[in-house]
């Protein structure tokens, strides 16, 4: 029914947002709602989510309306939340201690089983539930718990400096909130950047030109 | 030389990740480039850097390269990143302490100008150099320091809450960390979404389906 190779990354990037409106729809007991409906709640066109759903094979009857619990679990099935994957945080300032605070990470199919700094003065203390690892024992751990993504909240130079080692010891996918460019370097993984200062810059442009 | 109507949204959004480029050559004294270097060190098609820069009058000579320092600072006019537009932060929690803490919004156009909160054990401390308010003050305070933008680090049923006070205050801009969808409910404003958790089941998807 799902054939990756008809689905593109555009499309993909818009099934979490469905996914979010879906688990709202379900918490107040809605169970159908047609493209039109869902159209109007998410600002998008009706035609684009029938485009969307088609890619996966449809998700409902035309004229019927979609059965939200099924599309709801259709899309967890397609993103595989329930696969959970190990992942280690690498730097544990500000920006990490908000991420791990801030994402509820099972919930979105990740688990976080270790941290990591390279400041003495972190190294050993706790951020949240979490034990914060000296980056020193970053091999033998990754050796150990096998884990697969990495979340990078570190400055760009540290960033470039273990990517590398990080692909070596298994990392496959990386929550990239360095300014790192990982574009072309590396094959076989999979980069999520976000750019909170070029995001931030973006708005300041919009603010200013506001016909845009 | 510039047209703003030329210029679709999607190159402006390419724009800040120029500007960092930039910045780094200009660091390392190099003071010319052509497309094909910039497209190696960016990894983007030389094309589509030339197609971007012609958007906004071309900025240097066809087979000379550009004049990086002049490049730098055209982008960062359109950018208009030296008018700083004043800024509150709503939340003061893990989120928006490590927003405050993280973005350098000085040289990103922006300064903070108060921080709220509604919970009491937060109202009255420090979050870096800023004093949390109380969010009842908030009224009064934007009348008098007329702030422009929003970052929101609250949940979203206090986003929804909030943003049409927000607006008739004279917010035209929001830096949106909430899951509140600010889609066609209001015209005239400019939005900039975090949805940090969609980035992160995006990433799931991709590590599970590397030949993405």
């Amino acid at each position: 029914m799902f054939n990756k190779n008809d689905v593109s990354m555009s499309v993909i990037r818009r099934l979490p947002r469905y996914y979010r409106f879906l688990d709202k729809l379900l918490k107040k007991d809605i169970l159908k709602i047609s493209s039109r409906e869902l159209s109007e709640i998410m600002g998008i066109t009706a035609s684009q989510i029938r485009q969307d759903f088609h890619c996966f094979g449809g998700f409902g009857q035309q004229g019927y309306g979609y059965n939200v619990k099924i599309l709801h679990e259709s899309i967890e099935s397609i993103l595989n939340i329930a696969s959970i994957k190990k992942s280690i945080l690498i730097g544990a300032g500000n920006l990490g201690r908000a991420i791990v605070s801030y994402a509820n990470f099972k919930d979105k199919g990740f688990k976080i089983v270790g941290v990591f700094d390279k400041d003495p003065n972190l190294i050993g203390k706790n951020i949240g539930n979490y034990f914060i690892e000296d980056i020193k024992l970053l091999c033998e751990y990754c050796k150990k718990y096998k884990p697969t993504v990495a979340i990078l909240c570190i400055p760009q130079a540290s960033a470039e400096k273990l990517s590398k080692t990080l692909i070596d010891l298994g990392i496959k996918g990386f929550w990239n909130f360095s300014h790192y460019d990982f574009t072309k370097k590396f094959d076989k993984i999979a980069v999520e950047n976000v750019h909170l200062s070029d995001s931030l810059l973006t708005l300041g442009f919009q603010v200013d030109n506001l016909s845009y």
